[in-house]
């Protein structure tokens, strides 16, 4: 009698499975625990503790903590970008750009351990380059999209302004979501500072994509 | 022989400038430990090494590291304030606004400590009461001088937006300050994004006061 094996191939494909699902459960623990414990004072045996993997394990995957990071920066960005691309082609109206609003807050709602992580990181003494690379990326589906924020790529006497004038757009929209997420977390039923900020963010958005400047 | 003491009166005085010293040494000794490890993780103990006094000595002057924060958080305060005062009376210029623009990137990069620790907190999953207090005195005291900030502060269909409007205002000026302070202490010193994050905190807090939009 011989015994039926499973053929390499699948064998292969199992453990490259079980690979990505290991990798994803370290980065769901981690998302965690960073956000519970600050990112500079989590350790890797927390994150291990949490994914029920030995630190080994965690090793086996990310070199260190700041890889981790930027495995969950990176999915952030990825989502990101997706959204920036539901944006209408050509110039959006306002009303475009408050029905986009409204899903990028949903998104940060669903992303919010990750969204809390990075706009902390965000505000820190140090920019992380996981971070940076964020921001990059964003910048960089917009300018795809928008001339205003191409322009805020281009090299030219007003690089400067108009790149500081992107930023806080972007930063805008950020605080108005992590506010969002704050009064949903705190059960604020009635609460409107987070809705206003984001009319904000939508008003700096239009103005700026229409006129380049705010 | 009779020795002679010093009177109650002036014991008392030494007794209590003894105390404001430690209090302040107790403070200095936290900015530091709080920027350092993350408010968060700081422990009253390591401020009580790092100020060379004994646990208990740290208790006798605060309650818990709140109490501490605080004590920085108003001191920042009063600093802020005082600088609002400079502002000239009536409508500032755009040049008004630059100069004093600058004063405040001047003070924050003397209180950078501070700065950084508050602005790393207005970042988090949630907002520390003691530093909400800071931007309620910085609101009124902008109140006291600029119409377009006391609307934000009175009742009224449009006191959410205005609201909202007035915090960005401010929130630029944290960041670009912040940005200011990350260079110097990179010694980038050919970096610009500072000075034009500040540019664009100047042309927001002009137009703000102006026309009470953005």
């Amino acid at each position: 009698l011989k015994l039926r094996t499973d053929s390499p191939v699948k064998v292969e494909r199992l453990r490259l499975a079980q690979r990505s699902f290991t990798r994803a459960r370290i980065c769901a623990a981690a998302r965690s625990i960073f956000a519970a414990e600050g990112f500079d004072a989590a350790t890797m045996e927390q994150v291990a503790t949490a994914s029920g993997t030995r630190r080994s394990t965690v090793y086996n995957h990310f070199r260190d903590k700041d890889e981790i990071l930027a495995a969950i920066a990176e999915e952030f960005a990825d989502g990101s970008v997706k959204l920036i691309h539901t944006l209408p082609r050509g110039l959006p109206s306002r009303a475009d750009i408050d029905t986009w609003m409204d899903e990028v807050a949903a998104f940060t709602i669903r992303e919010q351990i990750p969204t809390i992580l990075l706009m902390n990181l965000g505000a820190g003494a140090d920019i992380p380059p996981e971070l940076e690379a964020v921001g990059v990326r964003l910048m960089q589906a917009l300018a795809e999209r928008l001339p205003a924020f191409r322009r805020a790529l281009e090299p030219g006497p007003d690089q400067g302004l108009t790149q500081a004038r992107a930023r806080l757009v972007l930063q805008q929209m950020g605080m108005a979501c992590l506010q969002l997420i704050r009064e949903k977390r705190a059960r604020q039923r009635g609460a409107t500072s987070g809705r206003h900020m984001l009319s904000v963010a939508a008003e700096l958005f239009e103005r700026f994509a229409r006129e380049g400047t705010l």
